[in-house]
C-alpha cells in the first residue's frame, strides 16, 4: 500500500491559477533560468560525481574530498573550453555547497582586479585567472574582526634589501576564518599595518607566498593550517596563518592606493575616488540579499511540499487526516515567509537596477546616489539575511520531527546559512550605517538643508518637512479608511510603511541632535530603525517590480492577482508584527484601535487565500530537486519512500556490519551479560 | 605576549557585590551541588575516558562509539556497587550528551513501572533495572506523531496459539524516531492498535523481543535499524521498525489498564483513574523546565565571559578596545536571558513543589490541583524550551563569528537542544492546552459557575469577575503611578503580567463563546495567550522563591539586591517587548504612553545595573568546563590559547598528513599545475 503523499502533491498544483512557468519568467527572469539549466545539464551529465545525497553521512574530511574532486573535475572542463568559469559557480550554487577553492574566486581574484597596477595584474591576476596560483584574503584575526584599525599584523619596509617583512606580533594577530587558507592557497592577499622609516602608513594588502609551488609545503615562516570543524560552511578550509618575519618584495603591495618607491617615499595617487570601493561593497550585498531570496525558497520549498502532504488528525475520524499546511497555525507560519521570498527576490531586480545606475553615476563622477544607496544595501543585507535564516528555521520547524533529521534538507543548510547574519557586517552593528544616514537626512531636512532627492529623503520629506508640499489626505492617507480598504491599496500600505519608519527616525534625531544621545546609546534604537526603513524598502522594490506587469505584454496576467496578494502579505506582515509602533502614531496620522485590528483579520484573510496557491508559488522559483537533496521536498512527492530509503544507507545499518558488531562485541553485550 | 583575557575575566570577578557560593546554594540547592560534585568526581577520576574536547572532530559512528564505551565502564562501576544509576545520569548530564542506552532509563523502565503486573514485573522490569534486557518505547510511526489514534501497527489476538501477532501493513506505519532502538534494544515496548476477535480495541503497549539475546541479531519479521544522521542528538541510535506478523505470547501485553483472558474476555479494572497519567507528564515537563534553565546558562556562561574578554571598538584609539559586553545592544541581548535563566531555576523549585503537592492531593483522591498544573506545566515546557533554544542562539550569535566555531560550544550543544521544542507536545500545539483550560475557565468565572481556586483562576477572578472584592485601586494597581514606582514593585509588575494574560484570555473568550469561533481558527491566538500566562507564573513562581529570602535566615541577603533587580528585568522584558499588549488595555485598566514608554527606560537601566554582575552571576551557576567544552567559555579565561590549541587537532592539520598529501596529489595540484 503506498502513500498517498504523490498524488496529494498533483492534487495541491492542479489547483494553481497562474502558470508556473510564466511565474518563473516573471520572478527568477531568463537569464539565471538559463544559467541553471546550463549548471543541471552539466550536474546531469556526471550523476555519480555530483550526487549529493550522501553528504549527510560524510566526516568533514571526507566532504572536503569529495568537494575538491569535484572542483578539480569542473577546472578540467573548463580548460578544455567546455564550461565557462561562471559555470563552475552556477554548478555550486545547485550542489548548495562551496569547495576549497571558492574564497580565491570571490575574494582574491576581485582584489587583484581593484588593486593592482598593471605589472601586477600580469604576475598575480594573469595566472588567479586560470587558477596557476590560487589565494584567499587574509584580514581577520583571532583577535580583532570589524575593528580592522586594531589588527596587528605589521608589513615592515626594510630599505637595505628593498622589501617588506611580515610579521605576526602576537597570539591575538593571527589570521583566522580566511577562507580558502586551510589547506589550498599558494598566496595570500594580506592586511597588514604597513610601516615604513618607523612610521605607520596604515592599513594595506600584501601578496604574500604562503606554500610552495613545487609540493605546496608551507614557506619557512610561514604557519598555516585548517581552523576546524564549524556550525556549517565545511567544505570551506578556512585557516589560521601567521607569520614570523617572512620578507616579500616592495612588488607584492597592491599599488592602486599607494605606492611606495625604492626610497621609502610614500605616494598616493590623487585620481583616486575611495567612495568607488562603496560602490563594490553594494554590489556584494545586493548579490547576498538575492541569494537569501533564493535559499528561503529553497527552504519553503521543502515546508510547504511537505506540509501539503503530511497529514494530521482532522475533524472526523474516519476520514484521511488533515493536510498540516491547513493548519492555521501552519499557514500563519509559513505564508507570510513564502509572500517575503517573492519579495525578496522580486525587490532584487530593482535594487541590481539602482546599483547599476549608481555605476553609471559614480562612472560620470557623479556620487550623488551613493550614499542613499550604502545605507540601502546595509538594511537590505541585514534584513534578508535575518529573515532567511530564521526563516529557514521556522520551515525546520514547521516540518515537525522530520524536520529534525538531515534528509530533511533543513540542517546541514541551516549551519551553511547562518554565517550570513556575520559577515559583511554583524547585523546588529550593520543596523547603524543604515540608521545614521535617515538620522543625519532626517536633520537636514528638519532644519531645510539642501539634501539630494531619492526614495528614502522623499518619504522623510515628506512626512518631516514643516512645509509639506502634499495636502493632508495624500499624506496620512490611511485617514478614515477602513481596515479593508488600507490593506487592498498598495500605494496606502506604502505609506504607512513609509510614516513608521519616519515616525522612529524622527524619534531618534531629536534624541541625538535634541538631548545629545550618544550614537553608542542609541545601538538599540538603531535595530528598530533599520528594520523599518528595510521594510518600506523591500515593499517599494517589490512593487516596482510588479509594476512591469502593467507596462508590458511580455508577461501574462494570470500571474498578477496572486503576486499583488503576496505583496499585500508582506506589507501587512510587516505591519501586524509591530502593532505597537502603529497604537504609537499620533495626531492627524494616528490609526484607530478597529484599523489596527481590521489590519490583523485582512492579513489572516489573505494568508489563507495564497495557501490554496502554496505549491504551485514554489515550483515557480524552479529550485531543483538536486539542490533541495531532501526526502521531504521532492517535486514528485514520494516523501516516505526516499525517506527509508536514505535512512537504510546509514553506516551503522550495512549488512555484515563491522561496526555494529564490534559495539556489541565490546560493549552492549558486556553490559547485557557480564557476570558479575 | 600574552592575551589579557585572563585578568580581565578575573576583575569581572573582583565586581561582585554577592557571593558566589552563597547564590549557588540559594538558585542551584544543595541536592544538585552534591549530584554534581559527585559526578564531576567520577569524571576527573578517569580524564581520557571522559574528555569530550574530541567530539566536534569526530564522525557520527565514532561519537556512538565513545559513548557506547562510557556507558559500559559506568554501568560496571554500577555493579561493583561504586556508583548508582543515579550517578550515571548525572554523570551524562555533564558530558552534556545522551548514550545509546538512554531512552531504556528515560522510558522503557517508567513505561514498566507504570504499566506491568506483578508477575511482569519479574519478568520485564528486573532485569531491565539491572540492563541485562535494553528496551525502547516503540510510538511514533514515520507517517504519524502527535496523533496517536491514527497509528497503524496492529496488535490482533490468535486464539489458537494465545499469541499476539504483531504487524506493520505499510510504509507509513514504521515506527520511527524511536531511542535507543537503532542499535541497542533488545526489546520494545511497542505500542500497537490492539484487535480481539475482530474487534478494534484501542491503542495499547506491549513487549515484543527484537533481537536475540544470543547474539543480538534481529529475530525473524523484525526489520530494524538506525534511521540516520540528524540536526543533533546523534549519540542516540534512534531507530526504525517494523515487523512482519511477529507473534508474542498473550502475557506480553502489559496489563496494568486492560486484561485479555485466555478466550480472549476482556477486562479493565476498575480502580484505575487515567488522570494519574497526567501526573507523570506534569512531572516530565517540570523536568524539562528545570533542565532548559540549566542549559540556558550554558550558553549564556560562555557568551558572558567571552564577550566581558573580547574586546572591539573604543572611544579612544591609544587605548584599549571596549570589551563588546560594554555595548548596549549586547547587554540588551544577553542580560535579560541571564535574568530569564534566574528566573528559570528559581521558578521551578516552587514548580517541583506543586507537582509534589498535586501528587499527594491525587493520592488521597483529590483530584482538583490537577487540571491548573497540567496546564501550566504544558506552557512552562513550551516558554523554557522556546526560550533556552532561541536564547542559545542568541548567545551563540554575541559571540560574533567566533560563535560559529565548534570550539564555542555553542554548536553541538545547539543541535541537541532544538528538540525540545518538538518532544512531549509540539511548542505550537501544546499552547492549545494552556489556552483552552484559561478560556474555559474564564467562562465559568463570567457565568458565576463554581470553579477551583488557584493561582491562575485566581487572577482570572480578580479581574474577570463582575463582583469584584478588591478595591479598584488595588486591582489596576499601576494606575496613576509612574514608571519608576511600576517598575520598583513586584505586586504591581505581576499585576500588570496577570491583567495582560486575563485581557487577551477574555478576548478569545468573547470570540469562542460568544461568536462561535472555533478552536481550530483560534490556533494563532492560543499562542500569545499561552506564552502570556507563562510569563505570569514564571514571574510569580520565582518571586515564590524569591520570597524564601525574606522568611529565612538560611541565606545570606548579600544575594537579595541582585536578584531582585533580576527579577525586574524579567518582568519587564516580558512587558516591554509586547507594548502593543499595553496599548490596548482600555478604561479603568488604561496605561499612559509616558507610562509605556517610561518601563522601557527602567528597563534599560536595570539591564546596565546587572551587566556589572555578570560574570559572577553566571559563575554561580556552576556549569564546569567539562560541561561547557567551550574555548570561548573557560573558567581561567585563556580563550585564545585554548581556541588556536583546539584547532591544531583538526585532523587536516596532523604533521605528515597523508589526507593533505592525498589531497594536494590528486585535486589541488592537477588544477594548479595541469598542462592544458
Amino acid at each position: 500500500m503506498n502513500p498517498h503523499t504523490s498524488v496529494t502533491l498533483q492534487n495541491e498544483r492542479a489547483k494553481a491559477n497562474f502558470s508556473s512557468d510564466d511565474m518563473m519568467r516573471f520572478m527568477v527572469g531568463n537569464e539565471i533560468i538559463n544559467n541553471r539549466n546550463r549548471a543541471l545539464e552539466i550536474i546531469r551529465a556526471n550523476p555519480e560525481l555530483f550526487d549529493q545525497t550522501d553528504i549527510y553521512y560524510l566526516h568533514r574530511t571526507d566532504k572536503l574530498e569529495k568537494a575538491l574532486k569535484q572542483e578539480a573535475y569542473l577546472q578540467g572542463l573548463r580548460r578544455q573550453g567546455k564550461i565557462t568559469a561562471q559555470d563552475i559557480v552556477e554548478v555550486l550554487d545547485i550542489l548548495d555547497w562551496t569547495t576549497p577553492f571558492a574564497l580565491t574566486r570571490i575574494m582574491f581574484i576581485p582584489t587583484l582586479e581593484q588593486q593592482c597596477n598593471e605589472e601586477q595584474r600580469e604576475v598575480f591576476l594573469k595566472p588567479a585567472l586560470d587558477y596557476r596560483i590560487v589565494g584567499c584574503y587574509a584580514q581577520t584575526e583571532v583577535g580583532h574582526g570589524s575593528n580592522i584599525r586594531a589588527l596587528e599584523t605589521t608589513a615592515t619596509f626594510i630599505e637595505e634589501t628593498d622589501e617588506f617583512e611580515i610579521n605576526s606580533p602576537t597570539l591575538t594577530s593571527t589570521k583566522w576564518w580566511i577562507g580558502s587558507l586551510g589547506i589550498t592557497s599558494t598566496h595570500a592577499c594580506v592586511m597588514a599595518q604597513l610601516y615604513v622609516k618607523g612610521k605607520h602608513i596604515g592599513l594595506f594588502p600584501i601578496i604574500v607566498p604562503l606554500r610552495s609551488m613545487v609540493d605546496h609545503k608551507p614557506l619557512p615562516g610561514v604557519n598555516v593550517g585548517d581552523i576546524g570543524p564549524k556550525l556549517g560552511f565545511n567544505t570551506m578550509d578556512n585557516g589560521f596563518l601567521n607569520f614570523d618575519k617572512v620578507r616579500v618584495p616592495r612588488f607584492n603591495l597592491l599599488q592602486k592606493y599607494i605606492n611606495i618607491s625604492r626610497d621609502g617615499t610614500i605616494t598616493r595617487p590623487n585620481n583616486i575616488d575611495t567612495r568607488v570601493t562603496y560602490g563594490t561593497m553594494v554590489y556584494v550585498r545586493a548579490t547576498i540579499a538575492r541569494g537569501m531570496g533564493f535559499q528561503l525558497s529553497k527552504a519553503l520549498t521543502i515546508a510547504i511540499r511537505y506540509t501539503s502532504t503530511r497529514r494530521q488528525f482532522g475533524s472526523d475520524i474516519d476520514r484521511p487526516e488533515t493536510p498540516v499546511l491547513d493548519y492555521p497555525i501552519v499557514q500563519y507560519r509559513l505564508i507570510p515567509l513564502l509572500a517575503k521570498a517573492f519579495a525578496m527576490i522580486g525587490m532584487s531586480h530593482e535594487f541590481f537596477a539602482q546599483y547599476e545606475n549608481t555605476v553609471k553615476r559614480i562612472e560620470n563622477g557623479d556620487f550623488s546616489t551613493l550614499k542613499e544607496m550604502h545605507a540601502v544595501s546595509c538594511g537590505l543585507k541585514r534584513w534578508t539575511s535575518d529573515t532567511a535564516v530564521y526563516g529557514i528555521d521556522t520551515c525546520r520547524h514547521a516540518c515537525g520531527g522530520h524536520g529534525f533529521s538531515m534528509f530533511s534538507g533543513m540542517n546541514e543548510f541551516f549551519g551553511d546559512m547562518y554565517q550570513n547574519l556575520i559577515v559583511e557586517g554583524d547585523n546588529y552593528m550593520i543596523a547603524k550605517q543604515t540608521a545614521s544616514y535617515l538620522v543625519k537626512s532626517a536633520q537636514s531636512i528638519k532644519t531645510s538643508e539642501q539634501i539630494e532627492s531619492n526614495d528614502t529623503t522623499n518619504m522623510i520629506n515628506k512626512y518631516l518637512n514643516s512645509n509639506p508640499s502634499s495636502s493632508q489626505g495624500d499624506m496620512f492617507s490611511w485617514s478614515q479608511k477602513s481596515a479593508a480598504d488600507i490593506a487592498s491599496s498598495h500605494d496606502t500600505l506604502l505609506d504607512l510603511l513609509g510614516y513608521r519608519f519616519v515616525n522612529i527616525v524622527n524619534d531618534l534625531t531629536v534624541k541625538i541632535y535634541g538631548n545629545k544621545q550618544t550614537w553608542e546609546e542609541s545601538s538599540v534604537a538603531n535595530q528598530a530603525i533599520a528594520t523599518s526603513h528595510s521594510e518600506y524598502i523591500v515593499c517599494l522594490y517589490f512593487k516596482r517590480h510588479l509594476d512591469k506587469l502593467y507596462n508590458s505584454s511580455t508577461f501574462n496576467p494570470n500571474i498578477k492577482p496572486i503576486l499583488d496578494i503576496l505583496f499585500k502579505i508582506t506589507a501587512l506582515s510587516f505591519l501586524t508584527k509591530s502593532s505597537a509602533d502603529l497604537f504609537g502614531f499620533s495626531d492627524k496620522a494616528s490609526m484607530t484601535f478597529s484599523q489596527i485590528k481590521g489590519l490583523e483579520a485582512e492579513y489572516i484573510k489573505y494568508i489563507k487565500f495564497a495557501r490554496v496557491q502554496a505549491v504551485p508559488l514554489v515550483d515557480s522559483i524552479g529550485i531543483s530537486d538536486e539542490k533541495l537533496n531532501s526526502s521531504l521536498g521532492r517535486y514528485d512527492g514520494y516523501v516516505y519512500e526516499d525517506y527509508v530509503k536514505r535512512a537504510m544507507r546509514e553506516p551503522v545499518n550495512a549488512e555484515d556490519n563491522i561496526i555494529r558488531d564490534k559495539f556489541y562485541k565490546e560493549y552492549i553485550g558486556p553490559v547485557l551479560k557480564s557476570k558479575q
